[in-house]
């Protein structure tokens, strides 16, 4: 036999997702879906290809390196998006009118980069966004910190929000008069937690050229939050921190703590334990857009994977394509680092498919019983697979098995003679035998740890059952 | 001010996918992936990019040149994908001796073709396809066109679904000495119902090469199934048909036809009713790869839009990439096609938001009691959004007016004293005023038609509602 012609394979930083862990990610998704819905969020969709102009310059210069940019067959200069919030600005700025403001929308779609593959990071990877456009108030701050902290109690998963306020930094940064390097001094600080003091200390000399003085002030300023027993010990300790600095520097502080404290009191009316949420002055988010609350996800029990829901508050979404001002705050999902977060601690079940019943037919002669009854099973809520073909029990026992399939439904020649099921457990190896339709039903729902469903009185006439007694 | 630097559009083909509508199709999606669930297919995920020599060649010469081809940053030849089918073969290559056989998959993902938009065409869209692979048993068939039916019996579609046996139309060819032309002539049948029989008489003469009288043979075949009363008397009229034909030419029909025997068989035992199938003789699916029965569907009120649901059996899948034989059967729901086509038939409900329940707070100093008062309605399973921002009572009732949500919850001053919260109709305008949060839930349910949910008893001890009798 010849070699087949072609090498099967993926691009490098690409992957398939076989069902064992495809089935929680969906899993996983559709509950984080489930949140946003139940907060009002509605979907959007926006095409994975945009003109190359709508998508360059809007993240950073590394992102315009990482994308898929090519000309198409309309010589049409294109690219595959980099993350769903610059689609959600060009969105807004052709839309806005439709949908009117404030709007609220979540997007779980596919993004591309093309960056250096590394443990849990691919090339292709999905993102949920949900932002709230349109305002500029606190209260939309604090929702979008709900839905966060909602997504993560639905997962089951232990997890602190750090979050800050841009302002805050700037005013820090108005104190030593070091405004214009706001940028590189909030890249450097922003490293503080992985890199040390030492190193952001020589960033901060040679890439922003502050001064020892300047240097000491800012990590006296990030130190704030440090060993804080609450937010509004920090609040306090920045309220201190700022009352010498110039009248309009203190306005401004002011004003940026007015704001935390006010979604402070929203989120603890919406019943979050202040010891989930750390403000935590240290924390600059990298994308320039953020003007006002940033925040970031850790994992309790796995901070080194990084934040798993970042976002913040951008004064102006649309700039680049309206001229109507478009504020808002959103954050972001990162499903896939998420997903191999939960794979490492083990807290996710892999499933080899999600049938819980097998139904097994020996002759050809009663696949039509074998559909009938599998309808049936359907019918009353359970995931049942009719095995697709005719071979030996064993074999079919065999599937279940590997396919950690519980329950197995036999229809020999006996079954199908008197109607009837022989139900087996496959853990236990137990067989309950000559079941009428009714009772197979009722026997898997209790083997599946679920109510057994009462036959449907429609079905038999009204009350049948309680004749009979 | 100046013009925004950016034009916001997007590409040609291509389009946004606003609430309304993409609120509705998140639904239906999720409809069809809890129908192939319950039927225990199991999700996978391959990459939208592929190396190009994996997809090129796979479809046909349109497929091909519709790619959208690029060389990546690392010069690698690569496209993005225009099917599942082809991504599954190579998917099924690599990955079959991991996930063993019968496998059973379904993949909801974008695809991409650079067709000429028309109505209701883009060029990117969302493909839904089911598989069985690995067994060439007509039960498989038979799973496969239950399914079909299981999805549009859960949206709600009145639809047939037509099918026929690439055998059939092969011996046909045989008992006319035309093996040769199959290619031609299949392609020339598929345009029956379309274009007539006079346009597919010419395209038979000029592609194909056939006379007179093999045209005349061809039509008094693929007219067995017209006017027939059942699926039954065709397979009748098709035993005489080929009753005279050679040998080998009746061995190789009558086989075709015991499979369809058993497929219909099957479906009966699953409850499909004769009349939403229909054996067509003139089906012949454009693709190269069907081997066995092929299918569509169509909408029985909007025929026009053409086949929303096809599929077919091939025997071997992935002889491209491994020597191993790979026989299937499976389908794909043109997710987006039958989207439109439920959007001309006005049976798509378009909704503006998710939310049920709007709760408007009046104050920033009563922020907290509205995070609160949401909080406790969403965690009774209940849609809500809380204004995101301070605004007049009669602007939020706007919002709420614009967006169709049915009911809000105002939170005022009085509410705040005591409590309480008053609950507003949107349609009728009635107000119940000094409802306590459990009534307030109550309320909601019972506005919504939902069964009104008990307060937890957990919550007030146990039987507490009983002792008050």
């Amino acid at each position: 036999m010849a070699k087949p012609p072609i090498q099967p394979r993926v691009l490098k930083g690409f992957r398939d997702i076989l069902p064992e862990t495809a089935i929680p990610r969906a899993e996983m998704l559709q509950s984080l879906v489930e949140v946003f819905q139940s907060f009002g969020f509605s979907p959007i969709e926006t095409p994975a290809l945009e003109y190359a102009e709508i998508l360059l310059g809007k993240g950073s210069e590394e992102t315009d390196k990482q994308m898929y940019r090519f000309a198409d067959n309309g010589k049409r200069d294109v690219a595959l998006r980099f993350d769903l919030t610059v689609p959600l600005a060009r969105f807004a700025a052709m839309h806005i009118h439709e949908v009117g403001t404030p709007f609220r929308r979540y997007h779980v779609a596919t993004v591309w980069r093309a960056e250096k593959p590394q443990r849990g990071r691919y090339r292709e990877f999905a993102q949920c966004d949900f932002d709230i456009i349109g305002t500029t108030s606190a209260i939309a701050d604090a929702e979008i910190i709900t839905v966060m902290h909602r997504c993560f109690e639905t997962l089951g998963v232990n997890c602190t929000i750090r979050f800050n306020h841009r302002a805050l930094l700037s005013c820090a940064l108005e104190t030593i008069d070091a405004s214009e390097q706001s940028v590189p001094v909030l890249r450097a600080i922003d490293k503080l937690e992985k890199a040390g003091e030492e190193a952001v200390t020589k960033e901060l000399t040679s890439e922003a050229g502050l001064n020892e003085e300047q240097i000491a002030r800012i990590f006296l300023f990030t130190q704030l939050s440090m060993n804080a027993t609450s937010n509004s010990e920090t609040i306090s300790r920045l309220r201190d921190f700022f009352e010498s600095a110039p009248a309009e520097t203190l306005v401004k502080a002011e004003e940026a703590l007015n704001q935390l404290e006010l979604v402070l009191r929203v989120l603890s009316g919406s019943g979050i334990d202040d010891r989930s949420l750390n403000l935590d002055l240290s924390i600059a988010r990298g994308l320039d857009y953020y003007t006002g609350i940033v925040f970031e996800t850790m994992l309790d029990e796995l901070p080194d994977i990084g934040s798993v829901c970042s976002g913040g508050r951008y004064d102006d979404l649309a700039s680049l394509y309206t001229k109507q001002q478009l504020p808002g705050v959103g954050a972001s999902v990162g499903l896939d680092r998420l997903l191999a977060g939960l794979e490492e601690l083990g807290t996710l079940k892999a499933k080899q498919t999600t049938a819980e019943v097998l139904v097994a037919v020996l002759e050809e002669a009663h696949a039509h019983f074998g559909a009938e009854v599998s309808a049936k099973i359907r019918a009353a809520g359970i995931k049942v697979e009719l095995y697709p073909q005719i071979s030996k029990l064993s074999q079919q026992l065999k599937y279940a098995d590997r396919k950690n399939i519980p329950l197995v439904v036999i229809l020999g020649e006996q079954e199908f003679q008197s109607s009837t099921c022989t139900i087996k457990s496959m853990s236990s190896g137990e067989q309950d035998k000559d079941c009428s339709i009714e009772q197979t039903i009722a026997l898997l729902n209790v083997r599946l740890g679920r109510p057994a469903s009462l036959p449907d009185p429609d079905e038999n006439g009204p009350d049948e059952n309680e004749l009979d007694e």
